[in-house]
């Protein structure tokens, strides 16, 4: 069916039948109503166009924690003003994306990616480069040092921040239950507990340092449970993100142990609702909505052919004091 | 630039410069990068593919909350079932798309559209209508008898497992923070405390029924205040969604009223950080990933033409009890 063939089935002209299809004013309710049966009845198939949408590539590991939805809104934010259309990709936990991904994305023609927690291969890097799409990856996973731009968060002071506030309170059995150590955002915090601990003079206990994985509730249940038998138990625990000290909270909720007259907790994030927490959650702000936007404008601006400032952006984290950290007990 | 350009000045063959782009193998490794090389200094665009990539729409009137998250886990694992990409649009709160997004999604010519707690003009679903794209609305906030195709919770059955468990307490002086009762959602909600009071015999004071808008934690700050200042102030509050409840927590603090030993609170949606509240929250559960996955394979089966056994899809909520209700104060 053509739009001459529905014209004619519906009785008005061809260029009727296109302010209909192209939702335009100026069309009489019954006659758009006639041509809209006529379509229902017949069919119609667009031409295709040779104009794709802009679009903007936005892919996930996992949409698990609210730390995803602060970063989709940023990339909403900036694809709104350039009038990008957002594909958002989860991968299901999988840090490399499979190759229907990358076959899907060369089709769609993106105005570029934004990878979140992820790493692609040189190969995936690769193919997208022959295209000219560019790509930026938000707290990547692999080699610290790569070439790909980037950006993150200041996470080696944001885990000098939380431990110097720990100290500051008395603690000096202070643990950390970080992240996979390979994953640069992780390393640097756990590199700034022990900035903070030995510009304090404070050894670290090696029993007191756990890499739990993945950032999860669960790994934070069973770590902070692990520390909490300890013989000699941690006073305070830091931990690589939010939902890990939850993980904390309800292991000392099992265990009996008070939050903060027994054991004080900082998280890392501050996602929303870490202020309602019971207690109300100390913990490392991270710019998610910022780092977001900003992951987007820096793909644009390679769309645009344009040389960034600078191709490793790091927006600035910062201690946010709730209730759930105070001195050590007595004793 | 062409490929025969490209091939010229990189001194390969046409094909081998196709694999390249194509990110193919069997290029090897000093060719595919002499290639690249070229690309780079020289530009080159693809032609215009004359079949678009599969897509599904997904619009949200705000991303305010893990409510929103859920949802797009939901479409996403169906998406990613049919080989289709999501778009994802964020109308900052606007409950009816702009003209700007109707004109973006016909260009897109999506396979359908899924919109969140939105309403689209007559307009706007008679021009998807006539270029044959089916639109399935998640939780409307018009008209509740509307003919577009809709998922939905078991609202009116929440909000009476709800406040029939603060009946079953002890509890008659309970209060309703609800949502703009023109959003059927909304309205099931306090139709169903309401139905549960009747049936209790325990007539409503219109004095603890209030309408908060919007949906988030200031609201239930505000209405939850101004409750616990009434003369005779309500000894549980039920709340149209767990943001409302985390505002009446800390509307509580605020008034030195300790939850549930004074006030029992129970929220709606069951999102996971309520387990974490202080204290755990109680709360309606509504299956926000398989809401979002009902609407996405709705709008599919009606994108192939198939009749759907149904166009309103109703999933079940339940209600979960944890620590914020209990019996009221003596006295």
């Amino acid at each position: 069916m053509t739009v001459a063939d529905i014209a004619r089935l519906a009785g008005v002209s061809p260029p009727t039948v296109s302010r209909v299809i192209n939702g335009q004013a100026g069309v009489a309710l019954d006659t758009r109503r006639r041509v809209e049966q006529v379509i229902r009845e017949h069919g119609y198939r667009r031409p295709e166009s040779t104009e794709p949408a802009a679009i903007l590539e936005l892919v996930f590991h996992a949409l698990e924690s609210l730390w995803a939805l602060e970063i989709i809104r940023g990339v909403e934010q900036v694809a709104r003003e350039h009038e990008l259309a957002v594909v958002l990709t989860e991968m299901q936990g999988r840090l490399t994306p499979g190759r229907a991904w990358t076959e899907q994305v060369l089709a769609r023609r993106p105005t570029g990616v934004v990878a979140v927690f992820s790493d692609l291969t040189v190969a995936q890097q690769s193919t997208l480069a022959a295209r000219a799409i560019p790509l930026v990856v938000l707290d990547p996973t692999g080699e610290p040092l790569h070439e790909t731009p980037s950006v993150g968060a200041t996470n080696w002071n944001g885990g000098l921040a939380a431990t110097r506030h720990l100290l500051e309170l008395g603690h000096r059995r202070i643990a950390m239950i970080c992240g996979p150590t390979v994953w640069p955002c992780c390393r640097a915090r756990l590199d700034g507990y022990r900035a903070a601990m030995d510009a304090a003079g404070v050894p670290v206990d090696p029993d007191l340092v756990r890499v739990s994985s993945p950032l999860y509730v669960e790994g934070g249940l069973r770590d902070g449970a692990a520390l909490l038998r300890l013989p000699d138990p941690p006073t305070a625990v830091f931990t690589a993100n939010d939902l890990q000290a939850f993980g904390v909270y309800e292991a000392a909720r099992q265990a009996g142990v008070r939050i903060p007259e027994d054991l004080s907790v900082v998280g890392f994030d501050d996602l929303s609702f870490t202020r309602w927490a019971g207690p109300p959650m100390t913990t490392v702000r991270q710019p998610l909505v910022q780092m977001g936007a900003a992951a987007a404008n820096l793909v644009l601006e390679l769309a645009r052919g344009e040389d960034p400032r600078s191709t490793r952006v790091e927006l600035a984290t910062a201690l946010v004091v709730r209730q759930s950290t105070g001195p050590p007990p007595a004793g």
